[in-house]
């Protein structure tokens, strides 16, 4: 083959248009994994895969996966088309509408290597973060189906009123999928403000989260003297104080962190807090400085335990180790940019991505376009659509550069 | 009449006991304003109060009146029997039991003047504070009754469900009523500590609410570099511990205040937060002092307002001035004590009550009894029985006295 095929860089545009309309909320979508409007985009893509040739499968739990009937070894181009409610029309899409458009470029080179195209289901976890990737690498028990559930509706019942069995099928196959390529909004302000055209993840960063309870006692807000109270909000502003001054000294230059769930019982004016509690998220790319960052929080709860009558707790909750995307790929993003004459830049993944899952099975690599004003997981996120062209083609050039040489 | 008519403490123990049974819930009860237990409570009394030969009536809003038929000039004795949800058994009922008591006793005695008896609705505030006594008083509208609403319950279809017509009738009438007295537990720790047995309320604290909003801006939590993010819950975290220091330097020896409300939206751990906000409470005797606080709370506002991208704004709620209960009042309380053998103690009270609602109407006066533990608004509120029945005593002393001088 001595002419790469061109990808479609309007299509692409077209095709994301398309996809805003399905479950359209404003200028974003709301499709959160399993309702109507996220299996009716899932649809939409199983079509979309159909008309390029290939073989279209959606397995148990609403991966949609389309095989390239021709060969017998391919790259693995997707995202998610599921979005967190009223969410952005790029989150997961993008990623989507670019392994589309690859697929369907590639699929007129008539060459012995191939595209598969997957979208994966519920990344942003309505009911399990990354669920249908880990699914996809047999990475997800039965008894995670079983548990899981969300506001009160069991993951079981949402899958059978999607009008899917449950099923899990490890679908990774080393043997097959050469690599694994996603392709992402940044969800972040850095390349707007640095003024680069594309992100090329060298690894996403790992988190952890610490629930922080505080158990004082309820007493008459008018009636019980300052000195003989639990408060147990009181105790909960102390530790916030000194927790984010704490994280703010350990930080190193990719740490970041958030208290976003606060919670105080039983919430009334006049009665002193029974309980409260916070939840703190912390990230960074480094395993060992968030294993320090843990130990200043869990020194902090045990300073706070029992001051004041409350007693403070701390659980650890789920978490994500860093993950690194393959090394070669990094370069391969960064060789196609300069050929695109695009201005990349490498940078760590603030998210997670369902790349993150797939770097455990296949070499896997992750690229960023620009967000306006780095806003996402909102109606008003945004990219500018000449950043989404350009990086339709890095994605393309990418992909096609390791499908004619055959490794990554 | 030469030897004044004697209280039955046991009547008082065995109707206390009697009405703990009606929406009982482990040691305490559930009695919220115009649930079926609360008007099962209010059907009761009404028949505790017939028997002993008062004319009862059930106002519109559920206040149950009974009227001594053949007094022109009566003191008017009572409290309420509706509760919080989960709350003691004493709180309002210790009174109403009392008044009930008195009045027994006082039947027997042949006189001219006599004692009316009230059981107030919804003192607790589920649709309105001392919603009751408020309409008792002629202090309430229809207006408010149209507009006010319990999580999504609209007060007219309550009192409809009820069987009441929500109908206002001014019944408070000083040509009638020598003077208001009612009993309350304590609801703190104050008497337990000092080893009195009766606090004479000298006046009702004043209360204040003010809820502080900070606006921020929702972005991912990991992805945004801290120095970019408009966080809200940072701001309310800084604030609620200026708010703190500022409130214990200004506080008078009978000050105390709460933030007992915080919320966080959109309230995920991996979304930094985009609003937040917090109801501070406070509460003293003297009005002046409260206007102090008032200003050093919106200071701070003002301080913060802007910080870090985030606005900080003060709205101001409900409130309640400071009450004085009637002093010669607190002297015939005192003397009574003093009579029973009780060991009385002078004291505001921080808690409202409906006696702050008749002292802008008729001499009131409040007396209080011991409040195990201090506790109160749970199930775990408790007296000593011991204590409820000298507490009897004292309190019907100071009414008999009352009626017979026919003057406070």
């Amino acid at each position: 083959m001595n002419k790469p095929p061109e990808i479609d860089a309007e299509a692409v545009v077209a095709d994301l248009h398309s996809l805003r309309q399905i479950g359209r909320e404003g200028t974003g979508v709301s499709r959160p994994a399993y309702s109507n409007a996220d299996m009716e985009a899932r649809r939409w893509l199983a079509a979309r895969m159909r008309e390029i040739g290939l073989l279209v499968s959606v397995d148990g739990v609403g991966n949609v996966v389309g095989r390239d009937p021709r060969a017998r070894r391919t790259i693995l181009l997707g995202s998610h088309s599921d979005s967190v409610p009223s969410g952005g029309w790029l989150d997961g899409a993008l990623g989507v509408a670019y392994a589309l458009a690859a697929a369907r470029a590639w699929s007129a080179a008539n060459a012995n290597v191939g595209v598969d195209v997957v979208s994966f289901a519920d990344e942003e976890g309505r009911f399990l973060g990354c669920l249908g990737s880990r699914a996809f690498c047999g990475e997800l028990g039965a008894e995670a189906i079983d548990t899981a559930s969300s506001h009160g509706m069991p993951l079981r019942r949402a899958l059978a009123e999607a009008g899917l069995s449950g099923a899990i099928a490890e679908q990774i196959d080393p043997d097959r999928h050469i690599a694994y390529l996603e392709a992402h909004i940044e969800q972040g302000p850095v390349l707007e403000q640095t003024g680069d055209d594309i992100g090329v993840v060298e690894g996403i960063v790992g988190m952890r989260r610490m629930r922080v309870s505080f158990a004082g006692r309820a007493d008459h807000a008018g009636t019980t003297p300052m000195a003989m109270r639990a408060d147990a909000a009181a105790a909960l502003f102390d530790f916030a104080q000194k927790v984010r001054e704490a994280l703010a000294r350990e930080a190193g230059p990719n740490t970041v962190w958030n208290i976003g769930i606060v919670q105080v019982a039983p919430g009334a004016a006049n009665v002193v807090p029974a309980h409260a509690e916070l939840v703190v998220e912390y990230r960074d790319l480094c395993d060992i400085c968030l294993s320090r960052l843990t130990g200043a929080i869990r020194a902090l709860v045990a300073a706070a335990d029992g001051k004041n009558g409350v007693a403070a707790s701390a659980e650890p909750m789920e978490g994500l180790r860093p993950t690194a995307m393959d090394p070669k790929l990094v370069a391969r993003f960064e060789q196609a940019a300069l050929a695109c004459g695009a201005r990349a830049r490498r940078m760590s993944s603030g998210a997670g991505h369902d790349g993150m899952i797939l770097a455990s099975h296949v070499p896997a690599g992750m690229m960023f376009v620009p967000s306006i004003g780095g806003r996402s997981h909102d109606v008003a996120e945004d990219t500018d659509e000449a950043d989404i062209r350009l990086g339709a083609k890095v994605y393309a050039a990418t992909a096609f550069g390791i499908l004619a040489a055959g490794i990554v």
